[in-house]
């Protein structure tokens, strides 16, 4: 018999991920272009993937997707998506079955069918990266709610979030509120080595830059690193207390900085969450890294076809 | 054939309830008493409610409660349950299955069976009164997590909350929360209805008392039902970014503010969750009231024996 294989596409944030994956959840080939003018994007890297065996396409989206209508909803992070009717268009391009579900929960599934997640039957992941997104794992199937877990307001009187509310963890634990302190404190004059990085811009100043200045003893970046990472142990107290999982999987381009950032979120945490819950909890980074979300969406397509026993 | 029953006991507070129900989920008697003395009331009442026909002892229990170990970890509003074997200790003395959960989980799951819950396969319900707690039902089914709503920090600086956390919703939302506002704000001299109230002592103002005051125009009791309807507003948004729940279900003691406390709550959710998910949402109060809990708890006695197919 000849093997099967599905599409996945993760449209998580600056960068659009397509890859052809086995029934196996095995990555035969991948393709990462810039997300810009999504739709020409995406309609040459699936014509680059397509082989005999593709049975269907899945799509991981940043934003608010409705499972059913198989459309999204919002996008706050990739608003020029919000507009285009994706599904629809590419079944009509390629006539194949189309699925769609949030990036975050495509990548949290994707980690269950085949990473860090395999040996839990419950946990939350989370993306930590430009934004923040979550998928929650129950009974070793994806609990079908949202999961926006960046935008978990923390802070009743907080700053004000593009998505209309206030104080969302997001803007302060993710990578996008990290170089926008960074920034703001350079702005006001702060001593550090992130002023002579980023070929003399501070508007340039990236994650890396102010993990690889923390690194080499930056007090500014040091600062930045453990207060986001605090602010991030708020979010993962709440969701022990609320969810009280067996695992929290953390993954996404905020990763590196785990030795700093991480720890001290998962300090907080201790500190913050019930004392019973944060003992039988497990805080650890995905294996799949960057393939969670493509793996994952191409399982949709494989789960719909009852190829793969939900888990 | 004769009918079956099951005792569900509500250990949710500052009053034991105990009630006969029967497969139904009727309510055949129910007995009401101070939660002092927690083993020796629970005996007597029991003693008094055990009849023919009763086929085990459902708990519902505020705190932390391990069903699998049947044991209750934690219990912050009710400290003294912590270290009694309420389970060993029931079945030792009746000879019947016991069996227990959190008595805001109980809640919810009285609600779905008999309830403002029956026709919502995906409800959160949170109970409001000294404390607040939280259950989930998903997919027609109690989510078996922790659900500790009231501990869910919406304020990262806020106010140490002696579970251990900071800035709490219970701290902010919760009948405790609205008497220690008033009394600290009668204390410091500030002009109110409430100071001719409770016999003169600002110590025993009551919720009741603030509702009342509030309804003939009291600026100070408006202020503090209307400060603690917006912080439930920030929990509720919370749980409709992250749940996204065809309805919430409120109970409790609180609920007799609903003009003012649960609009204004519902107006700050509307302002602070993703729109599309508050537009799906329905913020309702519960029908079964304070039955909800012996409902539910003794739910689980007939779940357990597999006569109400689960849901």
């Amino acid at each position: 018999m000849s093997r099967k294989y599905a599409l996945g596409i993760d449209l998580g944030g600056t960068n659009l991920r397509v890859a052809l994956v086995s029934e196996e959840g095995e990555i035969i080939r991948k393709i990462k272009r810039p997300s810009s003018d999504i739709m020409a994007s995406l309609d040459t890297s699936v014509r680059e993937m397509l082989r005999e065996g593709v049975s269907g396409i899945g799509l991981g989206v940043a934003g608010l997707t409705d499972r059913k209508m198989r459309r999204v909803h919002a996008s706050p992070n990739l608003p020029e998506i919000e507009g285009i009717d994706i599904v629809h268009e590419l079944h009509r391009r390629f006539g194949l079955p189309v699925f769609i579900e949030n990036d975050a929960n495509a990548a949290a599934l994707g980690e269950k069918i085949g990473g860090a997640g395999r040996s839990f039957d419950h946990f939350v992941m989370i993306t930590l990266g430009t934004g923040i997104g979550g998928g929650i794992i129950y009974k070793g199937k994806l609990l079908e709610v949202a999961a926006e877990i960046g935008h978990m307001s923390i802070s009743s009187e907080g700053e004000k979030c593009p998505c209309g509310n206030t104080g969302c963890l997001e803007n302060y634990a993710s990578a996008r509120a990290m170089t926008a302190k960074a920034v703001a404190m350079l702005e006001k004059g702060g001593d550090s080595l992130l002023k002579d990085c980023c070929k003399g811009s501070i508007y340039k100043v990236t994650p890396e830059d102010i993990y690889n200045a923390a690194l080499e003893g930056d007090t500014l970046s040091r600062e930045i690193l453990r207060d986001a990472g605090r602010y991030l142990g708020i979010g993962l107290a709440n969701l022990i207390n609320i969810m009280s999982p067996e695992a929290i999987i953390l993954t996404g381009g905020l990763l590196g900085a785990w030795n700093i950032y991480v720890q001290e979120a998962i300090k907080e945490a201790s500190r913050r969450s019930l004392r019973d819950l944060f003992s039988s909890v497990r805080i650890i980074p995905s294996s799949l890294g960057d393939n969670a979300g493509v793996v994952g969406a191409a399982c949709l397509v494989f789960m719909s076809l009852g190829d793969i026993p939900p888990a």
